[in-house]
């Protein structure tokens, strides 16, 4: 009897709908994927709802879920992309994700055009930053930006504030960004009325500023689209959970390349480490990333490999690189067919249709190759072979107990301690003394 | 429509991983077991979480989830072995689970060998409990030690007690027998206090007074494992949740040879029927149970069979003798086959890997077969056939309501008489009068 180590790769919105301009079949099935089919007929597959069913989840919850953290665990996204890009947060710092976004100025509304402003990166984004931490200060409120990748950042309010306020970022097209208020749940919170105030304040100056800088002249000129605006969403206040090590009595460390999800790990204690070029973007470092994990699982019991790419390419609405980019995934996990005394997990955080270029509810493929797993008939990775597998349809809460037990690590249900690593789970535990 | 009577029957621990020796099989997959088959093939099939995926059940749980009740039901493990024995217990007793165990002392820690001192039994474990029991009182608290079947025994403690404290019992090898505490629950409780000083000092004893007793000397001479100490779990108070019958609406009878589950059969209010020949071992009488279940059906219209041995063939790591006792199983079950007007459940409480001889958190297969199932394209029983059963994957806590609806007995959700039989599930009912 061992405790087998644990690979767990998530493809980022791998999973889709199937699409016509592949005959019906989704990028997944359309793929070439001999390694991933390999490790699928091996191994037994199924469907994970990440969150329940039909619920179309956001990376983070998702990522959350699958660790094994509910949602009252959740620090805020505005939190883990802090964390993600090394952010110092102190306990009274509110953060926000933020969007460099596109709007139109009709009557007296600002109506989202692109919530992304074309994916703006570079100098553009530097810049617009640089523009927006011009203000400073709202109210005695410090304002702080920080742009992370592509048209992403992060805001960091500092002042006797809240994080029960409602986002401004509509997360659609055509709409008005929303004015933030206090939460229904925070009352008439002092704390909270002053937030939503230095939002509101803070998010009319940024369109201000912005809408008439020349680097958006410039890019107007060229037909691209303006990043005349921040959109904000996801406020929360650092609180840091039980540890995924601490949890689940396992030595974990995550391989991930965008900042959201370096900050998952961070928030779940994993250890993170970087490995170059991972990007979080398409052109990320596929085999180094794996490569990488393998070798973390010399020291570690579990790790985290994280891949955004198939997200990227879905948002994009660009099913011929999603195809790409599972093709390039598959090439990544050749190594995974040899590596026999590993549990190897395969799985996407949620359904991206390529199609509609959003999130949606449908379940995700999934698959577990290691020794003592009940090997099923499905001979494919797809979102339809999964559905024939013989883990059935699991939720992402569901996913580390399976691991834990399927790992040789089953704690019995009331029981306290891992049979092998003498890891309290009840730190009551004390020897008897003569 | 007629109301079918209900024949469940567990067999503990069948369901397995696939194993080595059987070319990847499990032992349910490898026997030879054509009426489960029948069943299964006439039946619709499905996998069953006893608690919820990846959740490596203990035995007690397994069934009380299986029952229809809920963790805040359970009285306690020493309490359900109470009264499987038959110890008298008043409202202020509080039983523990024990184990007669092989220690070795090392410097002022006593650790754990062998949790069942080889599977002491007999002349020996009756000499140990007569030991015991000559501790007699300890701090004005009255001790009772009674030896149950092989190693396994149930403390009864007397006294203004506590049942809020930790398990002594580490429940694996290598570890130091743990020092009974409050729970953190109880807090600063005093009775709980006591009650942990009172285990300390009595665990203790056992050692001194057995670790030197001759019985040991002597095994120790032929190679066996001493019996020089118990060891404590599960302590329990006696409370009663409501009965089998009074929830379910369903007379109920059980047919078991273990004293946990008579103690389990008695919680839940099922009529006890002892079956000579039922020995809760390898060598119960498996024909004779299933023909006793079958004669009680004439009465009752639920009864619950238990049969033991594929666990313990589990836990001794012996595969043959656990496919050879599911093979006396499906000899035993062939009555079944032509009692069409019953409906029949059968399944397993968890899974026993008969590898690591511990259970492990996989799912259990089930099969019902009786009029009114959607019969599905399963031809087998066996961990795999059954995930592509039409039950599809379900949990513990939902078999009831399954059985009661194929049973004709359904009642509908926000209602509360059953059709036919106005039995009053809620006791708070009382006819409109003129």
């Amino acid at each position: 009897m061992f405790n087998q180590k644990i690979l767990l790769l998530i493809c980022d919105g791998m999973a889709d709908r199937p699409l016509r301009a592949f005959n019906n079949r989704t990028p997944l099935e359309k793929a070439e994927s001999p390694n991933l089919d390999f490790l699928a007929k091996k191994g037994v597959t199924g469907l994970m709802d990440p969150i329940s069913p039909g619920v179309s989840p956001p990376s983070d919850s998702s990522h959350l879920f699958i660790f094994g953290y509910e949602s009252k665990d959740h620090p805020g996204r505005g939190v883990i992309e802090a964390l993600g890009a090394s952010i110092p947060l102190n306990r009274e710092s509110v953060a926000f994700r933020c969007n460099i976004a596109t709007v139109e100025r009709k009557s007296n509304q600002l109506i989202v055009k692109d919530r992304r402003a074309g994916r703006i990166k570079g100098k553009d984004a530097e810049e617009a930053a640089k523009i927006v931490n011009e203000i400073g200060e709202i109210d005695g409120v410090k304002v702080k930006f920080f742009h992370t990748l592509e048209h992403r950042g992060v805001l960091v309010l500092e002042g006797n504030l809240s994080s029960q306020v409602t986002d401004m970022d509509p997360q659609v097209t055509n709409l008005p960004v929303a004015k933030a208020k206090p939460k229904i749940e925070a009352g008439k919170d002092l704390k909270a009325i002053k937030t939503a105030e230095v939002l509101n304040k803070f998010v009319l100056k940024t369109f201000t500023l912005l809408n008439e800088a020349s680097f958006n002249v410039e890019r107007t000129s060229k037909g691209l689209p303006p990043g005349n605006i921040i959109l904000l969403r996801g406020a929360g206040k650092l609180t840091f959970a039980k540890s995924f090590s601490e949890k689940w009595g396992l030595k974990s460390a995550a391989v991930a390349g965008a900042p959201l999800y370096k900050g998952l790990a961070k928030f779940a204690g994993m250890q993170l480490h970087e490995t170059p070029g991972a990007t979080g973007l398409v052109d990320t470092d596929y085999k180094g990333k794996i490569n990488k994990a393998l070798d973390l699982l010399g020291e570690y019991d579990f790790v985290f490999v994280h891949i955004k790419a198939s997200d990227v390419a879905s948002h994009k609405k660009d099913c011929l690189l999603k195809k790409k980019v599972i093709e390039k995934i598959d090439e990544a996990v050749e190594p995974l067919v040899e590596t026999k005394d590993v549990l190897k997990i395969i799985t996407a955080d949620h359904t991206t249709s390529s199609e509609l270029g959003i999130h949606t509810g449908e379940p995700v493929p999934l698959l577990i190759n290691g020794l003592s797993v009940r090997v099923d008939k499905v001979e494919k990775f797809g979102e339809r072979e999964a559905a024939n597998g013989g883990l059935n349809r699991i939720k992402g809460l569901d996913l580390m107990p399976i691991l834990i037990s399927l790992s040789n690590r089953s704690i019995e249900y009331g029981v306290r301690v891992t049979p092998e690593e003498k890891l309290f789970l009840d730190t009551n535990y004390e020897p008897l003394k003569l």
